[in-house]
C-alpha cells in the first residue's frame, strides 16, 4: 500500500482490507505491506503547478514495497492517482478511479457527483475516465472540510458542509455521489444523502482483495 | 512496525498511532513502514514447543523494515514478544511489555491482572518483567475468546466472557488489569472493568510516538 495520504486514511483503508477478507483465523488474510509516507509532494499545489511532482516520491515507494515482496499495488488516495503514470514497478496497480467509478456505474446514473479536492478535479481524473458526465462538488466547501478532516476535525458541521454540497449536486443532476477523497468517508456516511454514495476507500478495499485472490490463485 | 498478528490488531495499532499525534495537517505525522504478516509461525504452538519457532521470520520482517528506512521498530503482539531477542536490527525496538507494565505500574498497584493467550502465559512475558506480582486471567476463557475475535467475533457474550475473566483477577487482588494480547482491547473495555484497564496496543502506540518524536529530535 503506497499510503499516508492522509495517514487517517490509510489506517481506515487497512482496517476495511482486513474487515473485508471472511477469516477464520489470522492466516486466512492476505499480507499487507505498508508505506505510509505523509510527506510526498503536496498534490494540489503540483497541479495548480505551484510545487514539485509527487511522481517521483510515489515511484520511490512502490519500488521499495516490491522489493519487499508486494505482488499488488494500491494506492488510498485518489488526488495522487494524476502521478500513477510515475508507478512503473512491476506488478499490477489496483487505481481506486477505476474502482469507485465502476461502483457507481454499477446505479446506471446518467450523471455522478464527485466531493474531490483541487488536483483530483484540475487532472478530471473522474471526467477523463467516466461514460457519463461527472460533476463536480464546489471546492470552497470540499477543500477546506478535507483539510479540517485531516486536522482530526469530526464535527456535524464539517459533515454538514459535506452533505451540502452532495445535495447541490444532486439538484443538479448527479445520480451517484462518489466521495473521491479518501478524508470524505472518514465523516460523511450514506445517511447524509439522498442517492447513493460510493466510498472510494472501500471501493478500493473491494479490488484490492478481488485481485489479491486472483493473484494468489494463479501463483 | 512487525504487524499482522493478528491484521486487526495491526489496523487498531495503526489508528491508535494516527489519533495520537496532535496533527495540524498529514506532514505533522511520522512516516510508518508496515509488514502485517498473518503467516508467521504460531507463537501458541511454538510456545508448547510443537511448532517452529516465530523468531527467524521475526528477524526478516525486521531486517526488510530497516531496509526501507524505518529507525525505530514496534511490533503491535505481546505474545511474540517472547522471540523479540531475535528481533537485532540495529534500531531501537519499542516493547509492548515496557509499555503496558509501566502504565499499569504508574497505578502502583500490589497485584497486576493480565488477560493473555498461552505463549504469553507460558513464556511469563509479564510476571519477569514485574516487580509487583503477576496473576494470569484463566486461559480456557481467553484463549477461545481471543481466537473468536480474530474470526471476527464482536459479541457482547465473548466481552461478557472476558469481563468475567478480569473480575476473578480483581477478585483475587489484581488492582489493575492489562489487556495483553492485541485483540482483547478490540472488544474489552474501561467500562467492563471495575479497576484500570491498561490497553497494550494503546500503551504500545504512546511509547511509539514518544520514541519517535526523541528520534527526531536527535537527527
Amino acid at each position: 500500500m503506497i499510503g499516508g495520504m492522509g495517514p487517517a486514511a490509510t489506517a481506515d483503508f487497512l482496517a476495511r482490507l482486513v474487515a473485508g477478507v471472511a477469516a477464520g483465523s489470522d492466516i486466512d488474510h492476505p499480507r499487507v505491506l505498508i508505506d505510509s509516507n505523509p510527506h510526498v509532494p503536496d498534490r494540489n499545489a503540483a497541479a495548480r503547478g505551484e510545487g514539485p511532482s509527487p511522481g517521483p516520491v510515489l515511484a520511490a515507494m512502490a519500488q521499495g514495497l516490491v522489493e519487499q515482496g508486494a505482488q499488488i499495488l494500491a494506492m488510498p488516495c485518489n488526488a495522487a492517482h494524476g502521478w500513477a503514470e510515475a508507478i512503473n514497478a512491476g506488478v499490477p496497480f489496483v487505481s481506486m478511479i477505476d474502482a469507485a467509478l465502476a461502483e457507481a456505474l454499477a446505479h446506471r446514473p446518467r450523471a455522478i457527483g464527485v466531493l474531490a479536492v483541487g488536483a483530483t478535479l484540475a487532472l478530471d481524473l473522474y471526467g477523463r475516465a467516466s461514460p457519463v458526465s461527472v460533476l463536480a462538488g464546489d471546492l470552497a466547501v470540499v477543500q477546506p472540510a478535507v483539510n479540517a478532516i485531516k486536522a482530526g476535525d469530526r464535527s456535524d458541521a464539517t459533515r454538514a458542509a459535506l452533505a451540502g454540497s452532495a445535495a447541490q449536486l444532486v439538484a443538479a443532476g448527479a445520480e451517484v455521489i462518489i466521495a473521491a477523497c479518501t478524508e470524505v468517508p472518514l465523516l460523511l456516511r450514506q445517511a447524509d444523502v439522498t442517492v447513493p454514495l460510493i466510498d472510494s476507500t472501500a471501493a478500493l478495499a473491494r479490488a484490492t482483495l478481488a485481485a489479491a485472490v486472483l493473484t494468489d490463485r494463479d501463483r
